[in-house]
């Protein structure tokens, strides 16, 4: 199938890459290359604080769209809380500004090097994705279908606060070098 | 060392049975043995709704001590949610309840089945911990050392709030049967 994914970063690159292994048609929109028109499945592996704007440009192309939003909303000045309400976050907020469109949370709880290499340690990469449509949960998971990445239907977009708690302590970890940035949380099934 | 722990079923138990492994001299209080003294390191396998009270009884026992609490207050009529504040956690609300003594999260968020067998699928059982005070989190550690669970110093008693967002979405993964509950989230350092 044809997927948009948003932004070239590390998150970008590795998951657009996994989509290319299994066997889809990838295009990337960058802040210089921007989209006439958008696929089916949406992909925005930006920072969270480029999501609201985003919404606010694309609302209209991304109406009746799957769009599967990735970040870790960490305040990154003190490290010590998510910079969204505390019964809240990113993925809630953003399918508020996208009320047309099916939002998922997806990729936020594995490491860029992970989403690459298919591997935390020696444990395949099961990718916990939350939102409100099975449909939509059900394209991301066929269109990762022979690559090496798993996904993972973690429930309804209420889920999307545990994942984001789950991004933010495993980057603590990190940071704090409790663990390598290859390292985390592997979901053992 | 010795270690006092509140609780007999599956967490007490096992928690109890990787103490002895270790070495430690382990005394067990349940609700039909009351504890006269408790030890310096002191576990909480009990449920959430059993802190409030045993806090209140224990309060001066307690003073001075390193209480671990090991809940996942997950809100069971509806699992959706927790029965905490979104922006609390049992272990805030326990260390309120104790102001005299050093309140520790850890346990949640490994199953009772992977804290009897020390794995999590291949992977080692890494026991997250959460606390303010640095003294206790080493007195934890010390305590399992030799035991097949190594302990994690996962940051402050705020971090304790992320803990408990996971040990919450590994419950609902096994109840939705996305994962086993021998399986769940291994920490790969």
């Amino acid at each position: 199938m044809n997927v948009t994914v948003f932004g070239k970063g590390n998150i970008g690159s590795a998951v657009g890459a996994q989509l290319e292994k299994a066997g889809n048609q990838v295009d990337y929109v960058t802040t210089k290359h921007k989209a006439d028109t958008v696929a089916d499945l949406v992909i925005l592996a930006v920072p969270y604080a480029a999501l609201a704007s985003i919404a606010k440009e694309y609302q209209q192309k991304f109406a009746g769209k799957t769009i599967v939003e990735t970040t870790n909303p960490v305040n990154f000045k003190t490290f010590d809380s998510l910079d969204v309400p505390a019964d809240s976050s990113a993925t809630a907020q953003l399918q508020a500004d996208l009320p047309d469109s099916h939002v998922l949370k997806a990729f936020n709880t594995v490491f860029a090097a992970n989403l690459a290499s298919g591997k935390v340690g020696d444990n395949p990469v099961e990718v916990l994705t939350a939102g409100d449509n099975k449909d939509s949960k059900e394209l991301l998971q066929k269109a990762f279908e022979g690559s090496d990445l798993d996904v993972v239907d973690a429930g309804s977009l209420r889920r999307a606060r545990e994942l984001e708690s789950i991004g933010f302590l495993q980057m603590t970890l990190a940071v704090t070098k409790q663990i390598a940035w290859t390292g985390g949380f592997a979901v053992v099934k």
